[in-house]
């Protein structure tokens, strides 16, 4: 039984860093002093080397809980677990424990979790709302018992607190407009449900892409597909097997590339010959795939991580309010799958 | 703000699998009456549409906390969400609250997650140790404070208590054996861990598959690779370097297989045709990569499944004692990797 962390303190991140002890200690202390960027090198570092402060150094120890709780519809997604990764940098190097709890996309399985977590097992909250959740009274009532709550990339709207997001909305336009260089002239976003702000703001951007190019929008550019992904196979596959079948597909999350891949396979229709294809998507093996899929990358890690400073921060100083809004744009990676 | 749960009872269940009421209810309580295989389905359902039983009807109510912790070294990895899948489903419908801790592949993370577990705030613990883990006495602490611990895929074998396991050991056997019907005359093992049970029994059944084919082993029959996955593309591009370069490899994690090819790809060596590969994976895009993945596909559902289903028996009753061994057989997925 040997523990990797014993060894690992401030002066051996210092070292391996390149940096002083004096701006390692800075930088774990999210001093201003230090860049963000710097500040960002040096948690990455302490977390993989499973650096811990030391306990009776750090007033977080006062705490009644040292507890984290971070609220996700699902983790199977890539986008969620990396997610997970920059909001445990954070937490392990301040000294929380984190715990997870998955609604599995259900509004009631939502509110039964935050009324759970009312009851005060934990500081403070990092959340991304479930597909059903329209508003956010259950939330609300968290922070009416004094426990702050941080969303990141999907948020409830009425919801007055700080938020991590990416450009959903810029996202969706500059994925379109790609589609549309490339030749296509029927493009169909498949979405995941009508009321999460980040599928709207993605199809907004999508509408005007195809606005600003004189493509026509009608019911036929868009299809609905189910959370649970139960269905969306014959959703999909319907939808390609019309006369007038779509040219290009913008799919909404990560599993409905894959859906798409597998029903081009069976409809012996050649990606992308037949159909161009973009994703949102942090798969690793999305470069790998037959053909390499085209994906808007998100700053799931960056997300994570900068969602739990912010509640770091409150939790820290208890009369800070939290309205900060932090987007981190998305990025767009071109590969074989739309060209 | 529409529940999906609220009209989902008994009946609505019963109608849509063509079963009584009665035989419902008796599957959801695990009755003998039932067959295993009409339980999963029963629950997989009752999972899918939210059903939530009655608290006033439930017993279970009168717990002190009706919170399962689930303890993981990571959740990129699909078997990982797979399996939480397969716990959530008993879980909710046995009316538990999960939550998840990450241990990242740490010891000492574990052992900090299960001191912070004993102090009480949770009933039972569903757990797959992490890599590091070679002993469990911290997991016996919790044993002596009379909460209840179940294994599953990564058991700490000094502590008796229930097991869900696969058959690894054939598994293994079963993989290098297919690389050597292919003609394969050098294959690595590409393993995260000389600690990890899982490891060497995968590791054991290769090696007596190339032992019972004739086939010499030595040192370079395997190359250790890191959990958090820092240099392993460094590792698997020496090994692919070399010249006496191995033909086959058995990748025995998922992460290793996409390393893989994307060390193939910039070393311009043809899967299957310089190397063929397999690997240990529950990827839902294994059959869209290129080349498709041939894969060990664990039963990663029905492992959390069978893991709560043996938990909610100890909780419910409190003089069962958990020594239970359960082994659900892997499937062997043949795909071009390996042709």
């Amino acid at each position: 039984m040997d523990s990797k962390s014993e060894d690992i303190n401030i002066k051996t991140l210092a070292l391996k860093l390149g940096l002083s002890p004096g701006s390692v200690s800075k930088a774990l202390k999210d001093s201003h002093e230090i860049s963000e960027q710097t500040k960002i090198k040096v948690r990455k570092l302490a977390y993989d080397l499973n650096y811990v402060p030391n306990p009776y150094a750090s007033s977080l120890r006062k705490r009644k809980s040292k507890t984290i709780a971070v609220v996700l519809p699902e983790v199977a997604d890539s986008f969620f677990s990396l997610a997970i990764n920059g909001i445990e940098a954070v937490a392990q190097t301040k000294g929380y424990h984190v715990i997870i709890s998955l609604t599995n996309e259900l509004l009631a399985k939502e509110q039964e979790i935050v009324r759970e977590l009312k009851s005060g097992r934990v500081d403070g909250i990092i959340m991304s709302v479930s597909r059903e959740t329209t508003e956010g009274s259950h939330i609300r009532e968290l922070q009416s018992k004094g426990i702050p709550v941080v969303f990141f990339d999907r948020a409830a709207e009425d919801i007055e607190t700080s938020k991590v997001t990416t450009n959903d909305e810029e996202s969706g336009y500059m994925a379109a407009k790609h589609l549309i260089d490339q030749g296509c002239k029927k493009i169909t976003y498949l979405s995941l449900s009508k009321c999460l702000s980040i599928m709207n703001e993605r199809f907004t951007g999508f509408k005007r892409a195809l606005a600003d190019n004189g493509l026509s929008f009608d019911d036929t550019n868009v299809a609905f597909c189910s959370a649970n992904n139960k269905g969306n196979f014959e959703v999909v596959k319907e939808l390609l097997s019309r006369g007038n079948r779509p040219d290009g597909l913008l799919a909404s999350v990560e599993m409905l590339s894959i859906i798409v891949y597998n029903v081009c396979r069976e409809l012996l229709l050649d990606i992308p010959g037949d159909i161009k294809i973009i994703g949102f998507s942090n798969l690793s093996c999305a470069s790998v795939l037959n053909p390499s899929l085209s994906t808007v990358t998100q700053p799931a890690y960056e997300m994570g991580h900068a969602a739990a400073l912010l509640l770091c921060k409150a939790l820290e100083k208890k009369n800070v309010r939290l309205h900060e809004k932090i987007v981190i744009p998305s990025a767009l990676n071109l590969r074989d799958s739309s060209r």
